[in-house]
């Protein structure tokens, strides 16, 4: 089977085509940058030497990618905005199409002009796209060839928080949520304030109190809790160069136990190989989870407040993004779910 | 005026012992420990080359530091728990004590035991200690001989929160508060968890829901508030050396408006050379408060969910310990508030 | 094919159990620690979940590892001195083993002797065991069933300056090595020195100018030189978890081309996947190396000083423990000699 | 009297303000930089907060400052090339001027344009200015009204090898010196290379074997030697934000002994505040410098070798940069050769 990855120069392409290329089940045999083209990806990627000894990045129109036909999977690590214009053609060109930007996350054109400005470029398409969330979402190609990858931030947030709202085993008002991300998540981008000395021994929030992930966030429980959801979300940057460490604060209600909540999580993750389901007094750490698919997640009872403290851990490129994509698309291709995650 | 610091061991202790040497009202003239007694602060303390060439750390009895009478004032740098006991012959014999540990913080001595574990060994003195927190208490050595400085923490809580709970500005239940501290404020200790390929690139909450400063923390945002405060308190750890980044979430209430909150802070620093106001959008940087005494603050208003968020930033081991130590000196002794702080 | 691991309480154990366990032809069945005898492998090390459901760490004796009929090969992740014990019982009792201590890289008694300060406790076995740096020496069970694999230093030296000396292509006196290690090198033990807050933001030589590697990288470099080799090598410490760069001074000789060292290199090494030639003019980073087996490599000729400077780069824990044994063993027993390592 | 610091924009030039604004004879009156001007210097360097509340950068012409009467002396801290068209100005109007520039440092012109490429546009200047390392030259306001302050890596370099040169007591053939510099020496440009995700958890090699910092170092050397020095510099990035680490391998001669070396540098620098001589078999530490003006220097003698070690660490924006600046100003003006600088 024949993939593509459209756009990957940034961390998250780069980490994509790693694992890709590792991948037993897939040949990537087109990896696509503007202003890359022409570039050996061993040379760009060096992680990679050894894996794609040939290899190098290409510049294409989007109508001769729609004409490659024996390409059969196409990956966009591609800008929110720009990354719509390419499912359109692909779909249509009938490719199966897993977006890792924000342009089909949201289901509510109105949430998406709110949060993200514009107007969505491709209405009908939001309805259509399955949010990649496979511990959350049954994922499947006969829904639909366009899969939407989750956000870095939601995933650290839906994974613990949508199974107890589902099950109403928490409130779902007056949820706050704080992130730490790692500095590759603000982007691969020659900006001073991205800078070696500007980001080390440093850290603060950012974006709040309106981030764009807080719209998926928001959305996704919503759809979980059976009610709107509208909650506090608070990112911050970590000296560190990759993984989010999120702290969820989420009121008890009447059948709040702590006992509840971890066999709300054993069900809901019974067959799910990449949530690790940590004792309560025990906290993920980002460490432990990079390098990997996986999500850590723990819960503690705060009888003093009244409110349950859920943390969890993930590495944001790889679960929060390539990781990801790559578990959906074997789950819809009839993979192992884990094959070239472990 | 003759200084002592005793147990100068660890990281706070240092950073005290660096700033008094540097202090142009201070004579630093005996530093305890006894692990490094017979030492030379110099070679063990290399920042502080330069300002005190023969000073060597010496392990005396409580009863030798009692009689030596040209020593005025005496800075606890010990384990909580410890410093109790030196605080009281000290004090019995006369001499001035600013205590950085958390031993006569609280006023209830059943908070005390419920947050400590043990019987306070000294009840009586909880009452007598100031709170050595100056931007909130007007401090004197006229009212005690014994200022209990505050944790690192607490600080960075209590300066941006306090003024809007006495003023009524926001509500005082249901507050949300996460923090990251740098690695130095989990102490000096020979532990495998803080060895340094286990902290760096990793990030993690921890301590949590009933980390010891919560007591701290509630009890003097009660007495700001006339009422009692219960909150949740999750503190995580950064992969940085020093620093505290603190998000407050807290529900808004009726007289809520961002420009109050502002004008709050403005009246209640005005004559506050520490606290920096920082715009609404705009975010404390733990690099820009690292090595200064000072706290930043900002506010922003999220009309979605009607709660405020309040960030701030400080340097834990100066206006988190040693700096705010000596600011509370310089006040008592009256030099300059910021004297050997700027 | 079953496999064990001896000692995997540290870094390069770890490295080692978690490359093990995703190896394609191995079994890992046994993972040994004394100090960790009855934790779970996954708990331990997190990076590994998922990929060895139930194994746990014991402590059983030499005899009883040596009656495991079923277990083939051992993997010694010990202290230097600890290895020796159990080399000598499983090679009595027809095990393969691979040691990744230093206690058989030595050829001589002597060496041995100067730079450990005792004496070797299986003189014999110096002669029987096999260095194992698969681009420099031809491995095979049938040459012994010991394989001392090489120190990390020792690799990032000898991969690009072994085929020079060889070849006679720059002198072989007055070589300064210069390393940077990072903090991984300095093993997983709890001491003060290598808590996170003494080691970011810091570097410094250490162990110069006879540390222990030198004894290999001497003996080594003189068996390719045909003549006794003596260097000058300068370790460092450098914050940052994993990784070693190192920089080798090499003054030139009648031979000196840089063209003629790229065609040793390139001849040496044209099928060596895990040597990766650098242009001229391009420096070797660590963190292109990070994660992979590989070694990259290259070299500049300074006119002005008739010295060359050849530049290495390697992950301290994989090309220079860990993913170099299994390299080793992977060509020993006929697998590709990529498996488990790409 | 009153200061100007021409071009703040980068670390050096922030640097120098934090230090100058805190210096206790100088006033530092005018702050220029042409991207920030009519910016707070407090909002762009949050550092000072509290030492300069009125002051912003402004942009004024050369002529403009020329004709400021009651400015004395003027600091460069403006890119190489830039800096002597103001020097030039700045000088003939009378004033004195302190260069951190590399403009000034090398007395030959055929030697900067060897390795600066252009011609020198001053070269008269070149034989006046003095090379502000006040360790090794007698610095006056007689003897010329402009200093060049010397590089990062050089100071490193020659503080503790200078003296040995001139006294003969080690080799001036075969130096071989490796320097680890952190990320700020790199400059504030917002490159991708200088990302904090490019440099995090890596190190490198770079600009070798001609890094313009060459020149200096051996033009500098080969005055104190009394011979032309022509030596082997490989600097390279390590992941910090400050501080410079450097190893230095020279042959012995007949007179070296580590006793004579010993001798001589306490000689040299029994009044020199800044240096300080650790014992043999120490090594300095980057974070024992760092937010000092120090140099640590030690020295090791491999008899196997028959070379000496030496080690030294300094920070590369105080005694690497506007410290020593300061230092040299403060020996001009008959201040205490420490003012502002402990």
């Amino acid at each position: 089977m024949k993939a593509c990855v459209i756009g990957a120069s940034g961390y998250t392409g780069r980490e994509l085509v790693k694992l890709l290329l590792a991948h037993p089940r897939i040949e990537l045999s087109v990896i696509t940058s503007r202003s890359l083209a022409g570039e050996s990806v061993e040379k760009i990627i060096p992680q990679v030497v050894g894996l794609s000894k040939d290899l190098t990045f290409s510049n294409p129109s989007i109508e001769e990618l729609c004409q490659q036909e024996d390409l059969d999977i196409f990956f966009l690590a591609l800008p929110h905005g720009t990354a719509a214009s390419y499912a359109i053609s692909l779909l249509q060109a009938g490719k199966k199409v897993i977006d890792l930007s924000a342009d089909f996350r949201l289901n509510s054109t109105e949430t998406y002009k709110e949060f993200y400005g514009d107007d969505h470029p491709a209405k009908e398409l939001l309805k259509v796209a399955q949010y990649g969330l496979p511990e959350l979402h049954s994922l499947s190609w006969e829904k639909s060839n366009l899969i939407a990858s989750p956000g870095c931030y939601p995933t650290s947030v839906l994974v613990p928080l949508a199974p107890l709202l589902s099950s109403d085993l928490v409130s779902c008002k007056d949820i706050v949520v704080n992130s730490m991300s790692g500095i590759s998540g603000a982007g691969r981008n020659a900006s001073e304030k991205l800078l070696y000395c500007e980001r080390n021994e440093n850290a603060s929030a950012y974006g709040l109190p309106k981030h764009r992930h807080l719209s998926e966030i928001e959305e996704q429980l919503s759809h979980f809790a059976g009610q709107q959801v509208i909650l506090s979300f608070h990112p911050h940057l970590a000296p560190m160069n990759r993984g989010i460490c999120t702290t969820i604060s989420v009121p008890a209600n009447d059948q709040t136990e702590i006992s509840k909540i971890y066999e709300a999580w054993y069900q809901a993750y019974a067959n799910s190989p990449f949530v690790n389901v940590l004792p309560t007094g025990s906290f993920p750490q980002v460490a432990h989870v990079v390098g990997t698919n996986r999500v850590d997640i723990s819960a503690h009872f705060d009888t003093r407040t009244q409110r349950v403290v859920i943390c969890s851990a993930e590495d944001n490129l790889i679960k929060g993004a390539g990781g990801q994509a790559i578990q959906s698309m074997n789950i819809c291709e009839g993979f192992e779910e884990t094959t070239g995650l472990l």
